[in-house]
């Protein structure tokens, strides 16, 4: 029996986060109600506006609040190189291992007919028309090395060639049937630095 | 470099949660964005209630929303049985663990001259007053087995003699120097079951 209905509420709902059971839920909500309701308070606002207000980037489709994300809208990063990831937790696994300073392209998945994953749903007829337009001359392929990761790398360097761009692949390091976000930051940047030209 | 200033935020407000590290915190931004933002959102909305809502129990300390807790303010609980524990996550313990039926008051702490904890702080006078109006039989001594546990049971030993009522301690079974809510279920309902009578 809990003494508090708001109080069992927030156990309850603590528990959408991913790897949070009823044992952890509990013990964060006493935390916080013990120690530290100001911060509280401060994930409450900060989870509210980013479920609310974040979309994605027209540009690159990563996770954005604005028409275009802060890498896509920036001056800073090199506009030749383009690297394609599934998911926005590998392209922040790359960004924390790596120094690259290109840009990145979010398929948001890989191809998948069964799952009704196709070229469409990853926005690849946007990706298409941005390596036509001439600027791009290196398309770095890092989706995940299993299988459909694999079709998809292959569908990408089809793409690229088509568009005059040369694709890359990371190097041998990752390894086979793993997760790009689960592998160590120096075998990734080993990985990243050593990408090779897909034949 | 985030994509979104939204996210790096979100990101690290988690970083609030106890266990919560960068990585994690990550992955639960990452997870809540891509498929859970109506949980999300709820997460927000049960956060932000409870942090501005929830107080204190006038009669047993606990937290609530009401000037009762649910506990307190119910007919189906034993008036004649107290249980006096040093926080909430032990009163909550102790429910999950064991059958029992009493009714609880809270310490929020331990008698600590050091921390400037002392008898008006954890509540006593409010607890010597309850002991003393007559209802109360037994007090069921439930503080850690820590030496500053053990200290303030000595003391609450005292006050519930001075008010003509029985104190008890949770039997052996607790390990020594453990904190209770660590303590497995079934050693900590063995333990409340054979509580013993303070001499
Ligand atoms: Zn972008
Ligand atoms: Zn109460």
């Amino acid at each position: 029996m809990s003494s508090s209905p708001l109080l069992a509420n927030l156990i309850e709902a603590l528990r959408c986060l991913p790897g949070v059971g009823g044992k952890s839920a509990q013990r964060m909500a006493f935390h916080l109600l013990e120690r530290d309701r100001e911060r509280g308070l401060k994930l409450a606002d900060a989870l509210r506006e980013a479920m609310q207000r974040i979309g994605h980037c027209g540009r690159c489709r990563n996770f954005s609040e604005e028409p275009l994300c802060t890498i896509c809208a920036g001056s800073s990063r090199d506009r030749q190189l383009l690297c394609v990831v599934e998911s926005p937790v590998d392209l922040a696994a790359i960004e924390q291992a790596t120094g690259y300073r290109g840009q990145y392209f979010v398929l948001h998945g890989r191809l998948s007919p069964l799952d009704g994953l196709g070229p469409e749903e990853l926005g690849l007829p946007q990706l298409a028309q941005r390596l036509g337009e001439g600027e791009v001359e290196e398309l770095i392929i890092a989706t995940n090395p299993t299988v459909e990761g694999e079709a998809t790398a292959h569908y990408l360097a089809q793409l690229a060639r088509a568009g005059g761009v040369r694709p890359t692949r990371l190097a041998h390091g990752v390894p086979l049937g793993g997760e790009l976000e689960f592998v160590d930051r120096g075998t990734l940047a080993h990985a990243f630095g050593g990408r090779q030209l897909l034949e």
